[in-house]
């Protein structure tokens, strides 16, 4: 039974996934509408047959409502308020959700907040951001940002949980390499798209009109039942988290190709091996994906989750490509895996051990209902040591923040200098080592052809010579590989963390101003005596809270830049070594005389 | 006794000689009629005393005859041509001197003639040379060519000969190194100043009109006295040259800073000790450049005579200058000493080993009388085997020229790739190792800043690993002096040295070209038939000669591309070693894991 439908937006058809371009005002016949995930198959006046969005067409009802003409329009996603509180002394009260994502990240340099004032700690200290920031989340599961051109988008809302869509159809488009960003200072990197962007917090400049978070922590009821609750411990180096026994780890591997919608659409599904249960799980990007949103939503005020490798476009099913992103995923797991809070969080453990379909939809709906997040998290910590004073508490944050800021500087530079050495290490520097090569073996040809007796000793020798630098150039461009490479990765792994601790930093920041506002509060009114006392107890708790996060991070720093170091340094001595090597091979071929 | 005097062109002094600016009709006062070389001491109406050219000057005497504007006009060198003959065929007869010395070499590729037609034999393969090359050669003593500005030069004529002007002071700015040809082909180096061109002769494109010197020794009565005979053997690679039991060889060493006229004008004296006589003679540069024009004279047509290294205005007392000169030089007197009939001739000897200024003033007066110059060296060429058929002499003829060319292109292929490595390896590459040690030091340094405890061992690892890269910039960008040096120096040793074949072997296809005529000349009785066998004969101990010199030169070629291959191959092996070392001891401060 053919059913007519007319065509709304034009949609032009991406190549190899089976659409169908369509225009504005053009009638198609709908031949079969059972496609799912906000598809339908269609056929056009020319008996052409192919997917077109359902959003797209209009079959006689009415049009869907459309958020917009823009790609980041989407709706806030459902994040737990349930503990908020209704605090008079905030003018306008926005959700206390996870920090939000800001999908502007180029050039938008998440460190600006601290040039303004970085000795002191009030809230002059923060950009304003009077248009918020708190938006894009959804929109991170478009499948139309590749195409979108003066239409709207297909947006799956948020009905659409079980919907398979293959997200890596994003709106992202990267190199996977480490393309110097355009608009960032002085050739530093930028890799990362949307996730490499900081969860910049909305704050308002003005003292008494700051609408934030830490208000909803530091005057709540605490609620978290004691089998939830995060334990602190003194260490030798300070607060430290409480370390499993036995350190989780897994291995990302085995990608494999998987396709959907009787085979039209198809995407890349990972095999992640857990230490503990040692049984593979499978999952596809988007999964990730999704795990990356829980973490953030659940710890990012407390713990920086670093973001996902980049999601990519084009190229999707190239060897390199998977490859990459399959050694991206591995070390952000890893780095999941190391972390006690996160590794034993409920949300990780489902994605990384679920036994069956069943399993995994159930943990995933309970997950996605988790209301102690954004700052609520701390609500789970406790500090097993004597409340700190409100003056260490804003120390220690500054010190931090100038430690990371200094990094990530350090960092970036790091990445530059690699970059620029990549960049000739695999152009112009082999090139050169092969013209040598050739010239030795062109003269070498030059000599043969003189005629004289006994030139075949020179002559062989000098196109030894001569291949030798041929091989050579093949060797210096194939070395960033081997060494580079890790050093490259390791610091774009931390350029990425370390983005995230403005914000980390930032939401104790707005507490501990929040604290300092205290009697003045009081005075007006605003909250009692009690609360200011139960405000200091709580930033205490929040200052052990990034204590240990700040040792977690230094105690991993240590390990994984000597780790890097060392694979760096032996395989750029291998190099060397190899390559005096085959000159002195060379060498040797030439009488002596 | 005050005498006045009229300046009759601007004169402007080089800061430091203690020479004085004079303006065209100015009046001055002669101080010191009787300084030398071509100077005069005079006082200008502010009372300043300085070094003024005499010929700037008017006595009240007639104003000395000038050769003209330019700075190229010269007379022709004294060259014996005692033994022409007055060859009726020749339309119009040009002196049979050496090779005349083509002063505008830049852009002028000597191996242009072989273009034309690669595989003929005929004289249509030499490129005509309407307007004469025979120019510039007394130019090269001019001291005033860095202050020609529109005036005439002063020149020392003929009579001029015990001047010991320093002609150091030439018309050639050079920066010593291997700077590239802007007219030349394809970024070819060029270098050598006015002494790397050619000794291109003056040829007619049309047979039957042409003018040039074989013909003088091909019907010329053999004249020399056989104690001057210069042997020729067959050897097992061929003709060879009678190479004397020892081979001479000599050190230029101790370069001594002298000076003259009253310490007013000063020079660089170099020691130079033969391996014969083990006792130090003086020489300055221009003394090589004497034996250097006298070499060229008399063996030009026979054998190619490298051009001596450059002449230099700028910074000649300058360390580096000094050491390069010296080094260039030593190497142009080892190539000479080295040829067996250069080492053996009366000149030669007398540079090497005279006793004193006497003895030296009455060889070089002896030399400049040498009237066995130009082809008529071949005249004391005996060559110990039956005469070559012609076919054989022109096949011989065209295979050395295609090896020579082919070689020389070799060369300047490798003079570019290796001008390329040396800009690569003294800027950019150094730059950047150096960048990626600080960037190494630099995260270490915020590392420390942490106040994390255990920090030390990775920070101490790190900075000592940014320190090895700064160590290892360091060497980059000194290693070319210690190999890339060498090769470029011999090949471009080489580079000038095939500059000089298309000459030399331009004689050889004139001689074969006349002989080929021979038939033709008879018949137009421009020769008698006996004429026409004596050409035969003469050609064949032409080519008897250019097979000894090409055997020559490849043996010498074998030696030194052996040499300084070994050189530069052991030289890199030690360079990539100490590398290799140097980090490993880098890797070594990182701890295990």
């Amino acid at each position: 039974m053919a059913v007519k439908a007319q065509v709304l937006y034009d949609f032009i058809a991406e190549a190899g996934n089976n659409e169908l371009t369509v225009k504005e005002g053009e009638t198609v016949t709908i031949t079969n509408q059972h496609i799912g995930g906000g598809w339908i198959e269609a056929q056009n006046s020319r008996g052409e047959v192919g997917l077109v969005p359902e959003d797209y067409i209009e079959f006689g009802k009415p049009a869907p409502s459309f958020p917009g003409a823009t790609s980041t329009a989407a709706p806030t996603p459902s994040v737990g308020n349930a503990a908020s509180t209704d605090l008079a002394f905030f003018d306008s009260y926005a959700p206390a959700s996870a920090p939000a994502h800001n999908q502007a990240s180029n050039g938008n340099d998440p460190w600006s907040v601290w040039n303004a004032d970085p000795s002191g700690g009030s809230s002059n200290n923060w950009a304003s951001n009077p248009e918020g920031t708190q938006t894009g989340k959804g929109a991170a599961g478009d499948p139309w940002g590749s195409v979108s051109q003066g239409h709207p988008q297909a947006y799956q809302g948020p009905g659409a949980e079980d919907d398979e869509w293959d997200d890596e159809w994003d709106d992202v488009k990267s190199t996977g390499g480490y393309a110097e960003s355009e608009a960032g200072e002085g050739g530093a990197l930028q890799r990362g798209g949307p996730h490499a962007s900081s969860m910049k917090i909305s704050l308002n400049k003005f003292p008494g009109f700051s609408k934030s978070g830490p208000e909803l922590y530091l005057l709540c009821k605490q609620v978290a039942k004691s089998k939830d609750k995060l334990a602190i411990y003194l260490g030798e180096v300070g607060p430290v988290w409480s370390y499993p026994d036995t350190q989780l780890d897994c291995v990302v591997a085995d990608p494999k190709k998987g396709s959907k919608m009787y085979g039209l659409k198809s995407y890349i599904e990972y095999q992640i091996t857990a230490s503990t249960t040692n049984r593979p799980v499978n999952h596809r990007y988007k999964h990730f994906d999704w795990l990356y949103e829980r973490l953030l939503d659940k710890f990012g005020s407390a713990i920086p989750i670093p973001s996902l490798p980049d999601k990519q476009v084009t190229g999707r099913f190239e060897e390199e490509f998977i490859k990459m992103r399959m050694e991206r995923l591995q070390g952000w797991m890893s780095r999941m895996c190391r972390h006690p809070v996160i590794s034993g969080s409920d949300v990780f453990q489902l994605f990384l051990t679920y036994k069956d379909e069943k399993d995994w939809k159930t943990g995933k709906r309970k997950a996605e209902k988790d209301e102690t997040v954004g700052v609520m998290i701390f609500t789970t910590i406790e500090p097993e040591a004597p409340d700190l004073d409100p003056v260490e508490v804003e120390q220690k944050c500054e010190q931090f923040s100038r430690f990371t800021k200094a990094m990530d500087d350090g960092v970036k530079e790091i990445l530059t200098v690699g970059n620029e050495h990549w960049k000739r290490c695999t152009g112009p520097l082999p090139k050169e080592y092969q013209r040598i090569g050739k010239a030795f073996q062109n003269l070498s040809s030059v000599f043969t052809s003189s005629g004289y007796q006994g030139e075949s000793t020179l002559t062989d020798a000098m196109t030894a010579a001569g291949k030798t630098y041929e091989e050579i150039a093949q060797m210096v461009a194939e070395q960033p590989k081997k060494d580079l490479h890790f050093l490259m990765e390791t610091n774009n792994e931390y350029k990425g963390l370390l983005g995230c601790f403005p914000d980390t930093i930032g939401v104790h920041k707005a507490a501990i101003d929040k604290v300092k506002e205290g009697d003045k509060l009081v005075a007006t009114s605003k909250i009692t005596p009690q609360d200011k006392v139960t405000m200091a107890k709580r930033v205490s708790t929040m200052s052990y809270t990034l204590q240990a996060e700040m040792n977690h991070f230094h105690s991993n720093r240590i390990y994984d830049y000597n780790r890097v170091m060392q694979l760096y340094l032996e395989e750029q001595v291998k190099f060397y070594e190899t390559i005096a090597a085959k000159l002195r091979q060379a060498h040797s071929q030439f009488t002596t005389m």
